[in-house]
């Protein structure tokens, strides 16, 4: 019973019972601006065949070719590794979504005959476990096995929904049935779930593909099984609270442990609370967002203050050099936060995605395509680098799949409206219902400015984000003309109007420079202030600002200078602050305590201009130091 | 050839070549002040018997029962869990040198026969590479081979000086000749050294105690060795520095890597310091004293600030609730101090010991000497809390023999001059020379008080250390009479006379309250101070200050009051400082992160008077929070 209409949505809760808003297919939406489409150009045309070129020369794909006995030797790299090549097949898979591509198709079908051959005949498939270590399937839950299935399932579902093909779908659902076959909470089946979450969402969207309820089913017990003791042990070296595996999620009111785990079981659970709506499960989720974005949150949007267990700290625990911040965590985040904002339609997960798209994913991503962060710290001595690859290389595949499924982001529908969740150039075609569809677009040069020129046409509501950064006043005009829509910053205004060939909305999103504070709890914040533009953080590097120690900055109250520059990476809005160097007085040379005495402050230094650039952009030049947080001199 | 002298002094440098002071024996010093000596009275009776139930109850005894094969059963606990023996029996040994105790002598000649009985035919001694693991020995050189071997080095030479007897010294040769026999530079031999070092200082010490210098040459061969990339692959899953293998030792500048590594290396390159005197070696490690001291050490003197790796931060990176400070990382710092005291004869050196041991060690034990802290942080919400043992337990055994073997750290000798490096209660026979033996004693209530009364008698430079807190100016006076030394803090007064039974020495430390700040390059201790009285760092624990939520606290400037409670956790000084508690104003409730406006600033509230204590009692009450750094509110 497969639904086999063309290309639905990346996250299909076209029928899913307990959703507000209903997606709107990838290739209804036509990007054509200057910020994201350039850069999903760049995915499409270099990062994708260069990940596809590291799948083969790290032997990723020879994992596969060995597993089903083409060719001898030793299995590659790490246990995980088949994942990277589901990853990617999703990302390539979305891509066709827009339209054909031969190479990557050519490639796209390789990667598949692999897959295809290696899977047992049992169902089961994981090229770590064959031959000499197929006797261990299943032993150690914190191997991933499940984990590497859950990427299978999500990318087989994007290749059947961007291509119709079923190839991939049909190893897919075999291997989900060896897993709904094996475990389970009934007498005689396994209890077991991976250590790392991913399975959820991926079997609920399996079942949305296929309508089999059996992989819905599936889900709902991984995400009921976990926190209940049952696993016996500690995962790995870790701590249960590691695996979210400390507490039943539905008790749980802190986001802890490994931040991508924690990120991906709560969007299982969004996933499996579409589908089956219960109320206790939304509570939870609501509490664990509440706690991340209010105590546990960088500035960024970045998760995970630490490098030991990649995990979520203590509120207020966000160091700023030494944040882990993992792209994958950023992705994981807009995931997340996609599947809230379908469920209730509340400005503050569209705020959260836009934010985190611009300020923590995209820096994982460097300007030319091909080199990536997996840490994304918010201060460094210019060591940090993008590195081409990673032995782990979770997160430059994962970057591949947003960008390429990220027109699906911009809009939704409920009955009778559409919501614009996000601005950018570009053009739609939605299908409100089976007699509307609306043709809509956008004129806009945002994120650089905020006026957004919108054209519709149809009876019904626009919904249209008022981005909760906007805190100096959004207008919006019709024809014009006022509207009385309600327009408070982080929350949906609507229009609803029969709206005529020509009508045409012109809103204005101010996009002053705010200095932006902390919550004086983060001790090494406290006194200091980052600067942002509209959904943009900036920060400060020294190729911008020779001959300064970043440190010593002290910032004056004026205000900041704002220029586009055009021929600067791409092309960027950058910002021009005064500031007072102050360094730290004499006697601090030699060490690093004293006994505090009157002394006369900072030596009264020249004021000079500091140049800030978007936060994204950050170590796409010559390696040196950058900080977001800035000490403040204002009152 | 052995040195069969009674109870030679615990690092025995007296006839090193390349030192400038000679150490006292343990027994030489009699403690009989208030403060260490009932903790050592505790270590003697609670703390090692209790050490060597646990190393009972975990099987660390039996895994040697296991390997002479008198018990059957699988290897318990982590690969080097013999270390944990030997470091109980080196403090247990360093107890029985203060004088007999038959309980104590009957547990540690268990402990022996035990390890006799688990020797190899060839030498070789390590219960976790018997039967099963046999084949596997010398494979892999993060397993701690070296390291275990290094501990029972020492506690060998502990064992033999303390009690005289050669038992284990017999079983520590064969297993060092075996070492020596396998790995050194020459062809035909092994190049390897353990990726935890250990075994260096070890090696030395039982050159020392043998007068075989085939011992200290491989000690040489294990400092030289590291750092040529000979070791063919990163220790582990670390980078090379984690062990300290990333460049040679003479090359390196910055203290890095895992912190218990980094300071057993330099202990051991001191200990080859001292007898051979390659200057490369001392500047090396001068270099790396300057980068610990005056970048990456806590105001407790403890050093880790990171938990992933265990290891040193980059310059200024210090958290404080995330501090690791490792408990043994803090006694390693001792033990290269003492090695650097002992070759220069700087006060610098001393002070650190001094600091270290109140404000970075003892924190590491509880009060009733059962409970031990692996990390020691300098901030906390109350849950982190000392446990009884652990997996991992180098720690408990470390403290043990710290304490056992303090005694010795009070004195040295050099040429016509006796040395005061530590002030306590109590009195010490130093022998300066083979004709003259220099009774000498001191009176006073050290840390709570600076007045320290000194008897001696003899024709001799008496070297008093001025500590560097000292900063408001030390007074001394001899019979009552003022004394023509310089009396500098952070170096020692030379009293050169001839001093006649009956003569005096009056010397007075003022001990106001300091309050200290930190370089302004360490992010999250920026405006903020910690309060020390003399040697104590002190710090606000929840218990003390009930009702004001400890992040609020901002010091007013009035001078702290200083009162003596005999009554709280054995007797400490308290203070007693003004203080506005200054919560964060509305509107941080629900976010972390807002735009700076014009504020009235801090809600005006009464101050209110809070209460420092000493930090090393921290956590011996019931739970809650606790700070070291508070907001200075003083201009």
């Amino acid at each position: 019973m497969l639904d086999s209409s063309p290309r639905p949505p990346v996250v299909d809760t076209s029928r899913s019972p307990h959703v507000r808003l209903r997606p709107v297919p990838l290739d209804a939406v036509d990007l054509a601006d200057d910020f994201w489409e350039p850069r999903r150009r760049i995915n499409r045309e270099v990062t994708l065949p260069s990940q596809y070129r590291h799948l083969e020369d790290t032997g990723r794909l020879d994992n596969f070719r060995r597993a089903s006995g083409k060719i001898g030797g030793a299995y590659q790299g790490i246990y995980f590794n088949d994942s990277d090549v589901y990853k990617w097949l999703e990302a390539a898979a979305w891509t066709l979504a827009e339209g054909s591509d031969s190479e990557l198709e050519r490639m796209v079908d390789a990667a598949i005959t692999e897959i295809e051959d290696a899977q047992r005949p049992d169902g089961y498939l994981n090229t770590y476990f064959t031959f000499e270590r197929a006797a261990q399937r299943w032993t150690d839950f914190d191997l991933h096995e499940m984990y590497c299935a859950g990427h299978l399932f999500q990318a087989a579902v994007a290749h059947f929904r961007a291509t119709g093909s079923e190839r991939l779908l049909d190893v897919a659902t075999r291997f989900a049935d060896h897993i709904c076959d094996s475990f389970g909470p009934e007498e005689g089946k396994r209890h077991a779930v991976d250590g790392l979450e991913e399975v959820e969402m991926a079997l609920v969207e399996l079942f949305r593909a296929t309508g089999e309820r059996r992989y819905l089913v599936g889900a709902q017990y991984c995400v009921d099984a976990r926190g209940h003791g049952m696993l016996g042990r500690p995962y790995g070296q870790h701590e249960p609270s590691y695996s979210q595996d400390h507490a039943p999620l539905r008790d749980q009111s802190e986001v802890v442990g490994h931040a991508v785990r924690a990120l991906y079981l709560y969007s299982g659970a969004a996933d499996v609370y579409a589908e089956m709506g219960e109320r206790a499960l939304l509570q939870a989720l609501w509490r664990l967002w509440e706690n991340m974005t209010t105590r546990r949150m960088y500035v960024s949007g970045g998760l995970g203050s630490r490098y030991e267990g990649e995990a979520f700290g203590r509120d207020f625990e966000l160091p700023n050099e030494r944040a882990y911040t993992e792209t994958c965590a950023a992705i994981a985040s807009v995931m997340w936060n996609w599947r809230m904002l379908g469920l209730k339609g509340e400005a503050r997960y569209a705020d959260l995605i836009e934010h985190t798209l611009y300020n923590a994913v995209l820096p994982g991503l460097s300007l030319d395509g091909q080199h990536y962060f997996y840490q994304n710290p918010l201060a460094d001595d210019g060591t940090h680098r993008r590195q081409p690859w990673f032995g782990c290389a979770c997160c430059p595949p994962n970057v591949a799949r947003l960008l390429a499924s990220l027109p699906g982001c911009l809009y939704s529908t409920s009955e009778d409206a559409v919501w614009v969740h996000l601005y950018a150039e570009g053009a739609a075609t939605v299908e409100l219902d089976k007699n509307r569809t609306i043709r809509l677009s956008q004129r806009t040069r945002y994120p650089w400015d905020g006026s957004v020129e919108i054209q519709i046409e149809g009876e019904f509501a626009l919904m249209l984000r008022i981005p909760a950064w906007c805190e100096d006043g959004a207008a919006v005009e019709v024809n014009g003309g006022p509207v009385g829509a309600q327009l408070s910053p982080g929350s949906y205004a609507s229009l609803r109007r029969t709206w005529r060939p020509g009508d045409t909305i012109d809103m204005d999103l101010p996009m002053p420079v705010r200095r932006v504070e902390c919550h004086p709890y983060v001790a090494e914040n406290a006194e200091r202030i980052a600067l942002t533009r509209g959904p943009l953080l900036y920060f400060v590097e020294q190729i911008d600002n020779p001959g300064v120690d970043l440190r010593d900055l002290v910032l004056d109250g004026e205000e900041p200078t704002v220029r586009f520059e055009s021929d600067l990476l791409g092309g960027m809005t950058v910002l021009q602050v005064e500031a007072r160097p102050a360094a730290p007085d004499n006697g601090w040379e030699d060490r690093l305590y004293r006994t505090v005495r009157p002394h006369e402050g900072d030596a009264q230094t020249h004021s000079t201009r500091v140049t800030a650039v978007p936060y994204y952009a950050w170590a796409n030049r010559e390696p040196g130091a950058m900080r977001v947080w800035l000490r403040n001199g204002s009152p």
